[in-house]
Parts: structure tokens; C-alpha cells; sequence
């Protein structure tokens, strides 16, 4: 058995929208050893039902536990919508970070009007999980965005097709709010649009750094900080062809050790 | 051991795009009953690899063959074009069709010009399997629409978006072919906007159709025709919310027999 200290950080998401935390995870604990489950066989999560998401999200962190991870973060905000309390029930012994939490503490912070946008998955807009966590005189406007996850996927940034779904989704927010939470690990590669659209003056917030520093805290406080780390393992559960561009487009970074794995017959 | 003509017909898809094959099935044969599989707990396949379209083909063969189904109909499109072969060589000792095959035979008696596109998802067009049925003679023109599935999805068949989107895809088959293939059972609800930027004097073919023809005829030349069922039975891996309503757009009929089930552990 390992030291506490050496042990991976575990970090899952339903796809590999989720490499935008460990992206920032990376930067902010440089010395860490991580360890991501991308479950892409069965992406998207956003659109499917509460059962369903927390079924996904028990396997997805028994396969994390396997590997006796120190801590485990919930990179996606459908399941840290839907499922973090669940899966914090189940008493695993080991802490839990999700991402929803994080955003609203830095939307509570920027906002001078106390007038904050919510945008994400149907499963998690549904959840009504953000705007609970909101001091009772913030106005909390939340909108399901369910086709931002496939333009990101398609690498569809810009150009009038993403301006007018952006435009669709957004449209109504504009003026209402002076931040918006970015909801869902994938809308940071539509960020450009969603500017675009919102207008400069509203604040975007990616809980991805916050997520990172609350992380590096934990681990400070509690000694469990690793000095001879840095590796970062990928485990997918499909890996379809040409999709290690995409990877690395979310990560920001080289990819070297990429496995499939499946998480029905693990 | 019910009598062979007895059993039911199995179909199933990735999610229920497929209902619209089955909406097909009861027009041309009324008297049937029908089992329906949609996995839509890892709904969509069209964008995942080869390897896990085959493995999720199995299992929903399998889940179907538990019913004793005298005829298998692979009504995904995804599946079809990269799996069917594989399902066939497992010697199951069951029928199977696939929706490739139909929709090519249509095309070639509908086309002129023998010049025809194809439009599906990913993995159907990098498979190539209607290019390959294609006598050498013709000129097919392949397109992946991999943002058709969610707008479908989503409901969004108009407006300026569905068009900018169609455009995208579409605008270079325009004046190059004079038959398109609606190579995904998504796409039927998409059918004006493809229209509108195809132009009318293309031909659109859904393969659905043909599929129940060729079931039928398959049925009756073996004396497999049953006189007294009727009854359609759907099974899906998740049921979001408001699902309900979609089901129905899809089948064109109210839905009274849907259940959930879980491939992993049935």
C-alpha cells in the first residue's frame, strides 16, 4: 500500500470535456499523479435520466477507487448535478470534489448585481443544483444548452452556425445578468461565441481553476501533497478514430498514455 | 415453444430513431407483433468506434433473441454499416436485415444520373458501406451530418439554424447528384430542411420503407406471417423525462408498452 501522499488524484467525466480541470489540476499541482476516466462509450450523460446518470457515475468511481486514489473530482456537471450527494452517501472513504460548487462560489463573488446566468446539460439545468447553492437574494436565470456539447465536439467555434445556436441560448440573459456560469466542461472551447453573443461586459466563470485551488488546499492541509509526481493516465472507454486531437485540444497538452478500458467487465 | 410465425420481430437502434423503421413495419404488416430495443443509455453510437458499435450491437442482439424473435431488423443505420456482416458471421441462426442494403436498392432504381449522396453519421460514412453496394458505374458522393442527430433530437427541424446546418453539409451535393440517401433514421424528421436546401427536384430516400417490404416478402415466401398479433413492445436502457413525447413524434403513433431495461445485467 502506498503512502497517502503518493496516491493519484482520480478524475472522471462522461467524455473528455473533463480534461479542461485536469488541464488546470495540472498547472495548479504540477507534482501530482493523475489518473482521468473518460466515459465516452456512453457520452453524453447530459440528456439522459437521473437512474441512469447515477448508475454511470458509481461506476465510474469504483473504477477510480481501484486505482486508490487519494481524492476523487466529479470533472462533469451533469453528474456533479445530479449524482455528488449520492455518491457522498455511499460513504467510499474517500473525499469527493465536484464542479458545480466552485462555480457559484466565484459567480457569488464577481457579481455586482447579484443577478447570475446558469447554462448546461438538460440533466443539470433539471437539477436546479447551481441556483440552491445561491444566497436567497441572488436571481439565478438557468438555461439547458443541449446543443453546445456536440458544436464543441465538432469543433464548430465560430461562424454563424455556433453564433446563432449561442444567440438561440443566450439571447434572453443579455442585460438580465453580469455572469454567467459556464456549466458544463465543454462550453470553455465555445467561449469565444458565447462573448460574442453575451457581450463583453458579462463575466464567464469556468469552475475548472477554482476546482484545482480547492483541491491543492485540501491536499495542503490535510499533508497529502505528493513531491515526486506528474504523471497523468487517460482511461477511455471508447476511443473513436482521430480522437486524439480532440484530446489534446481539450487539454491543452500532449497526450502519452492513453488506455480503453470496460467498465462492465472490469 | 411458441410456433415459428408466432414469434415477434426484433428491432432495434442506438436510440429511437429506429421507431420510424417500426412505424413502417406496422403499415406494411399490421398483424405483427414487434419487440423494440433502443439503447439509449448510450445513445449515440454513429460517433463512437468500431470495435464498441460491434460489442453494443451484440448485446442488443442478444437482449432480442431472449424473446425468441423469428427475424432480427437492424434498424440503425451506424450499426448496420459496421457491424452487420459481424452479427451475421455469429451464426445466429435468426434473419437479420439491415437498413444499408434497402436504401441502396432504392437509390439505384430511383437515380438517372447514377450520381447519388449518402448522408449519415461518422461511422457510417468512414465505413463506406453503401459506397461498396453501388454498382462501379456510379458516382455516390458521402457526407457525415454529425449534427443532424441532435438537432433531430432536439426538435429543431426549421428555422435559420437547421438551415445554416443543413447548408453546411449539403450545399456541395447540390447540382451533383439527383438522389440522396437519408442514411440515418434521424434524418426522416429533418426531411423539409434538407429539402428546402437540396432543392425539390432531388430525390430523398429513407430506406424504412423498402426495409418493411423486404421483411414482409422474406416472411410470407416462408410461410412466417402471423394473423394474430399486433402488439409493440418497446424497450429502452433509459427513459429521460419527456421522453414520452418524443417516442411518439418518432413511431407517428401513442405508445402504451415502454420498459426500461438494463443490458449490463439482464
Amino acid at each position: 500500500m502506498r503512502e497517502v501522499n503518493r496516491r493519484p488524484i482520480g478524475v472522471f467525466d462522461s467524455g473528455i470535456g473533463g480534461l479542461t480541470v485536469v488541464g488546470e489540476l495540472r498547472r495548479c499541482l504540477p507534482q501530482e499523479d493523475i489518473i482521468y476516466l473518460g466515459d465516452t462509450a456512453r457520452v453524453p450523460y447530459g440528456n439522459k435520466s437521473e437512474d441512469t446518470i447515477k448508475k454511470f457515475a458509481i461506476q465510474d468511481t469504483e473504477f477510480l477507487i481501484k486505482f486508490q486514489v487519494k481524492v476523487i473530482v466529479v470533472a462533469c456537471n451533469t453528474v456533479s448535478s445530479v449524482a455528488l450527494e449520492f455518491l457522498k452517501d455511499r460513504n467510499l472513504g474517500i473525499p469527493i470534489f465536484g464542479v458545480v460548487e466552485p462555480g457559484v462560489k466565484v459567480a457569488i463573488n464577481k457579481s455586482r448585481s447579484r443577478k447570475v446566468g446558469v447554462i448546461g446539460t438538460v440533466a443539470t439545468i433539471n437539477s436546479g443544483a447551481h441556483k440552491r447553492l445561491f444566497p436567497e437574494d441572488f436571481e439565478v436565470i438557468e438555461k439547458a444548452c443541449p446543443l453546445f456539447v456536440p458544436l464543441a465536439e465538432e469543433g464548430i467555434n465560430s461562424g454563424s452556425i455556433a453564433k446563432d445556436v449561442a444567440e438561440l441560448y443566450l439571447a434572453h440573459l443579455r442585460e438580465k445578468v453580469d455572469t454567467v456560469i459556464l456549466g458544463c466542461t465543454h462550453y470553455p472551447i465555445l467561449k469565444d461565441v458565447i462573448r460574442d453573443v453575451l457581450g463583453s461586459e458579462i463575466s464567464l466563470v469556468d469552475p475548472a481553476e477554482e476546482v484545482a485551488k480547492e483541491v491543492r488546499d485540501f491536499l495542503l492541509k490535510g499533508g497529502l501533497l505528493n513531491s515526486g509526481g506528474g504523471n497523468l493516465d487517460i482511461y477511455l472507454t471508447d476511443i473513436p478514430p482521430h480522437y486524439l486531437e480532440l484530446i489534446e485540444r481539450f487539454l491543452g497538452d500532449r497526450v502519452n498514455n492513453l488506455k480503453k478500458v470496460d467498465l462492465e467487465n472490469h
